[in-house]
């Protein structure tokens, strides 16, 4: 996906977050924007935002010696999300395990992502948030492509929004559930370490994709990761970041995610913030 | 002033917005972003912020043909004020016509900042703000200041604002007013004929600066206004924008404005969105 100007701010916007939350001084600060800005106004050469994002990051990494800045809201936000398991189990309950809502709250945890919303009220903005519908969601064909599939591939985006996937993995048990994660810290994105830490473990299995841009990028992806990829029956990528990195891929994926930036609700033809479970493919079923 | 990472974000950030106020136009805003990316790469050559903005912004000008992209914004804003005008004098004889509300109110004029806040109801908002009491207030300074002055300079700084500052002048018509704007359009900032149309030319003697830097630089001014700037007795700076130009003048200057950025909030010692009235200078006097 094209770069836009308000990417540009918004990635620029992340980086000075990160630098602070990675360092105190002053100078620091001023050296990641320099190169920041030396980065970004070459943008023209990256593929898509989070392509030129992970080269931002990598400029806050080299210049506090911080490998992962975003530790501490990764783990404040993985907890956060724990301690709300069993009020999302209750809703799923109330809702009678309906698959729509059990997509439904796997969509609702693309609302942590701190990048974005960094004094985001976990709790509060949750219940509301769960109630609200899909503006777009191709559930006939997912039940349709459902009927046939054996193994599901999720591609996790945010730590924390992880529990709430968590929910969905845990609704299709009946299902071989593979979860892709980040090769490396990059932003708020979802690790290895924090998959495990929001219990994935118990219901998926756990890979990483090879590949440390907070987006898909295939052709940066293992081997490992690209097969399971290209064979798994059904793939359901979570957030922008894999939205951006593979809404031009040729297999039908499932794109499920808050369209939390007006770039990608327009993208989207959906209102800003609004819930989307969309299907990008020719058939219902893998190509 | 020195320009932070959190200026540049500021300053690109209103140079989308202006981009979309001015033109359609995917391409232009492209254009535009890249050389505002050209720019700010090289912001140290920028004695301050104001100084990179007005650069800035000549490319929205450049590129759109619009010399005035804030205009519509700045007429809305000017009559919303208008509108607001019978109720700002009542609140200030609830006051007790008192010099400190009369302040207070100019400096509540502050908010309507549409290069910061462009959703701002500004009714809803007024009310509240205006009984908000300074954080920093020297009017003990600025009381003995007034018993031996004559002529007061007010730099204007907003467009709609100006109506606010139209209170305080209306309560100094003891003295002679002078107020100063700036020399041609620059983001929303007010310009002769915003001044004009907010009624200041009742109360005020209105002038240019001379500048056309959303802050008054004084090398740039104009012979008059340097002149009145320095024989005034008394020289109140609306704003950010000037605050930031003229905060290291030997001159005694009083600052009227809200903090509504945390560079400027951290500079001053006050919270964020508090309101300040500072004196900066050695001596209560001119000097």
């Amino acid at each position: 996906m094209k770069i836009f100007p308000d990417c540009l701010l918004c990635m620029l916007r992340q980086v000075v977050e990160a630098s602070r939350m990675a360092a105190e001084e002053h100078e620091v600060h001023e050296k990641i924007m320099d190169d920041s800005l030396k980065i970004i106004s070459e943008y023209k050469k990256y593929r898509c935002s989070p392509d030129l994002c992970r080269v931002l990051h990598q400029a806050v990494k080299k210049h506090t010696g911080v490998a992962d800045p975003y530790m501490h809201i990764k783990e404040r936000d993985i907890k956060a999300a724990l301690d709300l398991y069993p009020q999302l189990k209750r809703f799923l309950e109330k809702k009678g395990n309906s698959l729509y809502w059990a997509l439904k709250t796997a969509g609702t945890g693309n609302i942590i992502d701190s990048a974005l919303y960094n004094n985001v009220n976990m709790e509060n903005c949750v219940k509301e948030e769960l109630e609200r519908e899909f503006s777009i969601c191709d559930m006939e064909i997912f039940e349709k492509c459902l009927k046939a599939a054996k193994r599901i591939l999720i591609i996790g985006d945010n730590a924390g929004e992880t529990v709430f996937d968590r929910i969905l993995a845990e609704h299709l048990q009946e299902f071989e559930i593979i979860y892709a994660v980040r090769s490396e810290p990059i932003i708020n994105d979802v690790t290895l370490s924090d998959a495990y830490a929001s219990g994935l473990d118990n219901c998926t299995k756990i890979v990483s994709t090879g590949c440390n841009v907070p987006g898909a990028v295939l052709e940066e992806c293992s081997t490992e990761f690209t097969e399971i990829f290209h064979n798994a029956d059904i793939v359901i990528s979570k957030g922008l970041g894999n939205h951006e990195t593979l809404s031009d891929q040729d297999r039908g994926i499932f794109f499920l995610l808050k369209a939390k930036c007006p770039v990608i609700a327009q993208k989207l033809g959906v209102a800003l913030n609004d819930y989307v479970f969309k299907f990008n493919g020719n058939t219902a079923a893998k190509n």
